[in-house]
């Protein structure tokens, strides 16, 4: 098992408008993306991989001359890994709005010549699934081995399966939901607060200003990684810990940082402002919070998913408490009401909901082995 | 059952210093408290209800002229109520650092004669329960029949009984916890950062440019409320419901208000940032990360409660997240390891951590029984 090596992202334009669900269209964009392993003759070896929040199209791999820009998924797709590029042809895309490359706020707006900032229309899960098939046809890729992404990743998957039923074998569906909760939707709502009231956010056209709201992005972002920890874990990593590690060091008795998780926190919240843009922040959080295909057939979730076509596999981690376990299962009950073929596991896993990023044996070997089967089936193999 | 009716803030000024956890001391400070029902002869019937992060002395009754300023505990406290006014002597009293009357961050200080703000030195559940027992002393108690409070307030009855352990019958601690985890003080320091960030915190010092930091303290407040509040509970009244109710009613596709959750949130944090002190949020926040009273026994909470002399009731409730019923059950295990008296209720009640504030039949009957134990057992009762 080895690293995939050097990559390099490439970019595709499209030149046609894209209508969204808001009604609002955009004039034309560019998606940036990644590929890794090689599509066969029978193109029926790709595999799309879906981002979540501030994730980006690559995966796996790194850049030239920066060791450390590895991939966020580096451990999952390479070479022998559960994902293994030396079967499948996998594709990293960059979701619009996004601050990595594809179009966002950042980009021109042709309508005015300036950055869109905050004008950029507000995507849904669904436009982004609109604007990767669109790079799929480009590709000449007409059906997927597999959609596959965790937490925000594992809504686009789930969307894939419904908008284009036959264009997906394998739906892979990883700490994810079929919808937020108000709880969700509540710290999503804190954290766009905290951005849209930074005086430097300047109504979104903080480029022109050359100023960052990184204040309201910084308290976003620990607000945001909270949620991403499991209680548990973090009273094992940080629990009460003072940063001054010393024996007789004693509390400081004034608002600088105590406690090893406040420094944690704080670093965090500071490594993000610095690379992440708040427009696209708070284009993610509302693509989350509008994410409900089951609104359509009034909150029927069986419904919503009556007419896909692929198999399924949906796993969920036991610590998760932003997408808890009871919210997968959601999705695996509406698709056996369906008679749809679905694995489905809970993995026992400390580390809450980033545990779909992390290093654990079980769920690896649950993803390699569903892969075994994706692999086994997958017509023209042998020409790969 | 009636209520209290009109009372109203009496003040007592301590010109002795009062010497702090810290080190430091505040030369002189006055606290604001009320008192409702009489102290008897023997001076045996008086409770002492210790507040929380956000409230007051103002417990129960309301103020001449404003009907809508009922006490926070008016359910709890009044005549034929749970603590029942008509046998006891009930104090309610403001701590030091608040904004709300007793000496805080707004007042003078006098090292400068400008207002204390950021300067206010750092006061821990220990020192206000020292300024407490002066209040005491002045007010001719030498033992009370009980010290109670929730939350917050009970980490002060707690202390309490580990600071005077003679000064105190009984020792009643509802929702709350030996010691916050990383998790509540993570959520604590996204509140801080939110304030400090805030331009118009201005070092503390922002009474002097007639600011306020409303934007840290309403994303304070809000990042707070979610965790007051649980999950199940919060799913029930808000859901998904959008706040425009009706049927055709569409996302909005903007960063404005889509969701009731949205509306709610943002409602009590605009609230908020109308009435508290952004100095005093921060304090308060510090009081609770270091409250920890094992600390100092390496912590084992058994040996911290060694030399306590009360009987104890603690309740917890089951949709509680903020402090869950496990943290209640840590204190009740060291207080049985010591052979204390302890009744423990563990309340199957919806929701959440606010649940120690509201009404709920099986919680009120928990401590109105309790309090008949503790008036029959009360000496001198019937010369009240």
């Amino acid at each position: 098992m080895s690293s995939i090596g050097i990559v390099s992202p490439q970019s595709m334009h499209f030149a046609a408008p894209l209508k969204l669900q808001s009604g609002a269209q955009l004039a034309d964009y560019t998606l940036v993306y990644e590929t890794y392993g090689t599509l066969n003759a029978e193109r029926s070896n790709a595999v799309l991989v879906c981002h979540a929040l501030n994730a980006s199209h690559h995966v796996a791999g790194m850049y030239v001359g920066d060791p450390k820009s590895v991939g966020w998924w580096n451990n999952m797709v390479g070479p022998g890994k559960p994902l293994d590029t030396e079967r499948f042809f996998v594709i990293g895309v960059n979701n619009l709005g996004s601050c990595f490359g594809s179009t966002g706020p950042m980009h021109r707006n042709p309508a005015t010549g300036n950055p869109y900032g905050a004008a950029f229309p507000v995507v849904t899960v669904e436009d982004w699934v609109a604007a990767q098939a669109r790079l799929a046809d480009a590709l000449g890729i007409e059906q997927f081995a597999a959609v596959m992404g965790g937490s925000l990743g594992g809504m686009q998957a789930l969307a894939w399966s419904m908008m284009y039923p036959a264009r997906l074998r394998h739906c892979m569906v990883i700490a994810s939901t079929p919808k937020l909760s108000a709880q969700n939707i509540a710290f999503n709502d804190v954290a766009r607060q905290a951005i849209l009231s930074d005086p430097d956010y300047r109504g979104g056209d903080f480029y022109a200003h050359g100023v960052v709201p990184k204040n309201g992005l910084r308290v976003a972002r620990m607000v945001g990684h909270i949620t991403y920890l499991s209680n548990d874990d973090m009273a094992e990593k940080f629990g009460r810990k003072l940063r001054n590690a010393a024996a007789t060091a004693d509390y400081k008795f004034d608002f600088g940082i105590d406690f090893e998780i406040e420094s944690y926190l704080r670093y965090q919240g500071d490594k993000f402002s610095e690379y992440f843009d708040a427009n696209t922040y708070l284009l993610i959080t509302k693509a989350l919070d509008y994410f409900d295909p089951a609104r359509a057939f009034d909150g029927d979730l069986k419904a919503a998913l009556a007419n896909t076509e692929a198999e399924f596999f949906v796993a969920s981690f036991s610590t998760d408490w932003r997408f808890a376990p009871e919210r997968s299962r959601e999705i695996v009950q509406a698709l056996v009401s369906n008679r749809r073929r679905v694995t489905y596991a809970e993995i026992d896993a400390p580390h809450g909901h980033d545990a779909f990023l992390l290093e654990d044996a079980r769920y690896m070997n649950m993803v390699r082995a569903y892969y075994q089967r994706i692999w086994d089936a997958t017509p023209g193999k042998e020409q790969a």
